[in-house]
């Protein structure tokens, strides 16, 4: 835990009387998915808990409204969340293009929603292209957004996607020490950026004394025991679908082979999906003994299914964030993580061509336990983060500082700069006259004020403070500055 | 000029082999509005130039095709481009949502496009939504993005979409050195990053000599000298609205004061243009017999008018940017350019809240004679740029490489290390036996083959290599190296 | 005044009490464009003033929300509507394209509104565009549409989507006798259409006696006189264009000539406005002495300015339409309004091709008195709408029907009337045996119930009974009806 | 087949020369599912077939591209059609919400394709919403639409699109009868509309003799013989989701029990559609052995597999259409297509509220053959419309007439009426002057003209005829009739 940053630059209460002595913070929370809603529950529960200092607005949309992806916003319900807009955005077709025109289904309805809900900020997860379309909007639209999971690497079009929407953020919790790293050598600036850790590890890791057995029995079947089973769990990859369908076929075959009880989830909404779910059909998984096929498995017992497999398989995010908070050993296949952190559970099988290489790897890794480990958190990221929320001054500039490393100064100038610099006012107090004098730098008289010398002390201070007085009024439209009097 | 990086690490011929003998590359080119054409169009001509080696598609979109913005798609057809397809992307509205909008209209309507034309790269330009909206459906279709004019800093939202859109281009096209070093600080690679200077220079630069007083008198008036005019041109501040529209109130009013013979054209389509025409309008600048007041100048022409002005007054790109190369005074209002790199020809105006400290600037500023900068490019850059394009290599990875620091190494492990270190083929020739075995890297056997050692020499090779086949073949399986013959 | 119906089928309370005692009205207004509303408005405030039985909705969209277009649902906030949403819809482009896909972004946008507000009806008004995009959504969302002004002929492109939207459409509230027999002449079902007359006629008689001198200064000058200037309001006709943009040269030309004081409203948001505008540039007219063009006359007062014209000249409808009300003198120019029923106040000049000839019907209508027609209303439509709107009873089904004339008996057969028709329960008491059967109507025994004969009476019921409710449960299985005993 | 009329109006040569020598009639066809292929197709090959006359352009969109309703685009490949353009144009989300946005989706997109095709006539089939985004695309854009089995009635929600697209097209193929009655009652062109027959009817009568075995063994089961086995095709019904399902729910109930060996296809891509595919599982259809559950069958294989069965079960609208040309009993459920004309092929359980209801009819209908009927169709559908569509004559104007019961005169009236009546030329030859005078019709002379008449008769010729050229084209300008000379 040493490595979690102490966030404690303003006290929240002192910014809370800053932005308006009874305003709350509006937090909008917009989900698409299981995945992202997983991170962004836990932050949520909390928001939630703090009504005096919180309002929160959920926004539904992508494939939780979807029936073949589990029709996922009942979680949400379920979790007694109300849920302020439903959207649809996701265009049928299945490939890339449906999924840019997602995007823009997307961009098309949100401004409606944020213009009647004017959250002050935005909370948006990861790297898909749904958070893409949340980022976007609401950067535009000039609301501040909170991005959770900004500056990993994974190696996969995803990370264009993340560090666009990393740009496109004002605000950034990132995960894991690397990621905090990347968000600052990509020149967000360093105070904009929290390593809280992943929210997803709270729950994970208060969740580890659960009685899991009957939670084993129900997706496995009665006679399975710890550490005994495997879960599956592959998504296409949507810049070489021909390659990662080509993938999966083997990593089928493999687990077949294997003989082990298996339980295989569904890939998520990608392009290529479809193709996938057909491979399975064909390799008869459905029907199959060993195998179970499922669309979706609610987050706290898929945690203890993989907490207490014997492996898990496949290229999903969760095999090398999540798991490794458990030892359990994990297979990733593929590009599609490629240059994520991880723990040493997990054995990369990346250049996944063959039945028997996906075999070997099952051998080596099946029934093994690693230690757990906290790259990707300590199980307080939720704190940090609603700390870090409450700390936001929202009479602060909306405008982003990107801190690039400095360059020579700029050679053109500003007009204030000049106008300050540029004329003084002198007074001079001898002689027969009194002269006041608006003076420019270079010694020019800008313009001139001469009195006669009066007699007595006393109407000499009076008049030279009259003309003073009417030259510094007209010193003041053109910027001078008072030097002094000589 | 010795500042311009030579790119010279392949050679085009080669790069067209490598990407098929006959295939020639196709180039989209996308252009939104006058201001990113007045940068495309001589790069346009340049592709056009050379049909051996590319192919041009062109699509217009965004304010091009909107009347109050001058139609100004004729400017492409006038310049003799085959416009292959227009797209409406504007939603009505001239707000922030309207904004977002229509970045959702052009993501919706994109991908049918891009995938009639399947270019191999798309070429877009700058900082504008519509450029976001490019960029992120290309990326998303894994279509190569060259992106002209990244890496600049202006200060506004603008930076935010212009880094956005850098995380999803390929390949950047930047303008000045600062930008190159700024990508580079954003982990972009630097093998793609080409210093090339702007476009529109080459135009700028080569475009001295005309015959300008016509253009002149056209635009401001039989009776006008050089540098006794004024051009302005003031865009609205999409951040804060109220306060650009007050700004440009405050110049109006300075521009009437100061009384000179002044080109003002009208501001571009982001929100709150509208209420910046009924400044105008308030102001009676139409009417004004000082006052020009035109929706779009050619550009050919617009810079023979700022080159030959007596000051340019505003807060467009084009007056920090173009300007400068001809030494023309520029008084730069606000904060919209905030960090843009500037020759000394620019007097900035940064807060400017007073009509006096505007006409102040002026008086300073008009008639000046400043000598020509050459930060945004030395006129050579579409040279530069086609001899890039030429030297992509198609069959190199779609997949960007993000150049972050080094960070430690990753505990996990990869299948294919193990695999390799794991074994090796070891042959004992010797004694009344023939013996072959897969050994492991920790010397255990892995598999065994034993044969009588036949009597002649012949015979005995013969086997051993009979046995080796066997086993190397079996040894493949499980990805051994055969380390030699002991 | 004969001539309107009386609708008094059923009491409202008694449908209150049916659709649920407590259950209000939502009924769900949608408008458009300063024209819709000055038809929508009257009812709009009826149906406010009645918050017993109705609960009210606006929802502002397409041209409403246009600077360019007076920005006009601040009329709206002007009467004291809360507006609840408010949708960009238009799509810039000027021509049939963006018409088309401003319909389509209305589509996009329309179900989340109508999801969230589930009004009982949706109020639609006439023939444009946007109401279409209306229509379709609340039709194919299973929510019960008013339409109002269906029926009406225009000759115009707007026939056709009029006409389409009366197919949608459950419930017609239509302005003329003429309307109302084309409405049960394409087949729509009496029942649901209500002759109310044009609610915009409510406002206009008994807007009569107002103080109008004092508007005609404003908006015409100080010294003109009633009778004595015109009103000209010509729209882009979109089937033609470019005969439209003649026809508008031509009438501006004609109206140079004839010089009286004029006033002008810009065309609205069709395709081909922008051209026409242009017209009026070239034309001078925002400069000519006897001009005064403006974007927006709110309704009231522009009545008063048409009630005391000497002329009104255009294509708009309100000139065959509501001018006939104060018997002022129409020139109706091209066929945007054939087949439009007008009183004798309208002289038409369909084919505009040249000056003289409109000048020539300037000459003709100008300074002249039309007795008052009453054929679009008799200013009591409110109250009827009202009275239309409470009578709906949410408990019938959605599903429309048409009326078409009859035709042929269908051939196939219902299978309820086959089970009815098909067989009967037979009983025989006498004899040794009871006999129980159920009797096909062809006289064929489907199934037969014997038993012995009791002797006693009383038993011989009871079994009689017993064997009949056997058979009768049995009999219901096939549907049969129990004839009685013989 | 005496009553489909005999289309001759004009010669397709003769409008060929008319629409201009070399041009040829482009038609786009766009086609949005398996179900208005089916008719489509038949069409296509014939227009394909005929290139002198016609160009043709295939458009793709809606529920073909989905992966899930088989992908049908694939079909029209197969048939060897280029598709010029694939429209993803489905929202998701299975709900009526997600139908509306898809009309919005398709009419966003639709505007680019018109516009690049230029059609001269859109060919649009039926009564899904895709058909009606792509009539209200075509209509708003001014090209003519031919809309193919309007005026049909199904009592339900369809029959408001159905007729809504009669509003908006310009030309009907319709298939019956009682069809073509209902388009006349509503006010539809009697010229234009043409009863064909049904295009599906040309194929399906056409293949009746094929060997029809080896597809049934291939879709049923080797052992399954004709008249033998059932087809199951029930869809969703959008305005009553609930109902629909449960009553598919019985349906399976009932075919289980009736123990036929049933193919039953998946329902379509309407709202609903999902929970219909979870009853199916849920039964188990999917393993069940004497069911095989599909979800696509090619058409020509589906009419075999009709022809040829026991009976077919239901709502698909192609039960009460197509199936009665082979005289296979079907038994029609619930509502979806109540009111369409049948054979007497057909039995309705309109209130299909039990299991035992539904087996009853199976019991009734299953293995009886009913004479043939050609209610929709004879099989000439295809020749009849190719003629139809070569008598097009595109100079006539786009603007629809419809054809309302004529109502009492306009009393209004037209400015050319006016000035053609009001004057007349008149000369006066004899006495010592000769007289030309413009009359009006009220016998005021509106100019005179007078001269000397000349003593020879040559002279007086000469200078009458001066006089009548000045005087005529005098009168000209004021619109008269020369009306002779007396």
């Amino acid at each position: 835990e040493v490595y979690f940053n102490n966030l404690a630059k303003q006290k929240p209460k002192e910014v809370m009387e800053k932005n308006g002595s009874n305003h709350k913070l509006r937090v909008c929370v917009a989900t698409c998915n299981r995945a992202d809603y997983s991170k962004l529950a836990p932050i949520m529960f909390g928001i939630k808990a703090d009504p005096q200092f919180f309002e929160l607005d959920v926004v539904v949309l992508g494939s939780h409204l979807i029936d073949d992806y589990g029709n996922t916003y009942r979680m949400i319900e379920q979790d007694d969340f109300d849920i302020h807009t439903r959207l649809h955005t996701i265009v049928r077709g299945e490939d890339e293009a449906a999924m840019v025109e997602s995007v823009g289904l997307a961009l098309v309805k949100l401004p409606d929603v944020l213009n009647r809900l004017k959250p002050d900020i935005v909370i948006v997860h990861g790297d898909r292209f749904d958070a893409l379309a949340l980022a976007t909007s609401a950067a535009l639209m000039n609301i501040r957004i909170l991005h959770i999971e900004g500056g990993e690497v994974s190696g996969t079009i995803d990370d264009s996607i993340r560090h666009a929407i990393t740009k496109l953020a004002h605000y950034h919790v990132c995960c894991t020490r690397s990621a905090e790293q990347h968000l600052i050598a990509m020149c967000e600036d360093h105070d904009r950026i929290l390593l809280a850790g992943c929210p997803s590890y709270d729950k994970l890791l208060s969740a580890k004394n659960k009685d899991y057995m009957s939670i084993i029995s129900t997706w496995l079947g009665e006679d399975v025991k710890t550490r005994d089973y495997i879960v599956a769990l592959q998504h296409p990859v949507t810049t070489d679908i021909k390659h990662s369908i080509k993938m999966f076929e083997l990593t089928l075959d493999a687990l077949i082979s294997f003989n082990k009880r298996t339980l295989v989830l569904f890939p998520n909404v990608d392009a290529g999906n479809k193709e996938m779910v057909r491979v399975m059909r064909k390799k008869g998984i459905e029907h199959h003994p060993n195998f179970r096929a499922v669309k979706h498995v609610p987050f706290d017992q898929f945690i203890q299914l993989v907490a207490h497999a014997g492996c898990m398989i496949g290229n999903s995010s969760c095999g090398v964030r999540e798991v490794g908070a458990f030892g359990t050993p994990v297979i990733n296949l593929g590009t599609r993580q490629t240059g994520r952190e991880t723990g040493e559970n997990v054995l990369h099988v990346r250049d996944a061509d063959t039945q028997d290489k996906i075999l070997h790897a099952l051998q080596l890794q099946f029934g093994k336990q690693y230690p757990c480990s906290k790259i990707y958190g300590d199980g307080n990221a939720v704190p940090r983060i609603l700390k870090f929320l409450k700390s936001i001054d929202l009479k602060e500039p909306l405008q982003k500082k990107f801190c690039f490393p400095p360059v020579k100064d700029n050679i053109s100038q500003d007009i204030d700069h000049i106008l300050e610099t540029q004329s003084a006012l002198a007074v001079d107090l001898g002689g027969t006259n009194l002269r006041v004098a608006i003076v420019s730098m270079k010694g020019e008289i800008v313009k001139k004020y001469t009195q006669l010398n009066p007699k007595t002390y006393e109407d000499r201070l009076e008049l030279i403070l009259k003309m003073c007085v009417e030259a510094a009024s007209e010193a003041v439209n053109v910027n001078c500055r008072i030097l002094g009097v000589g």
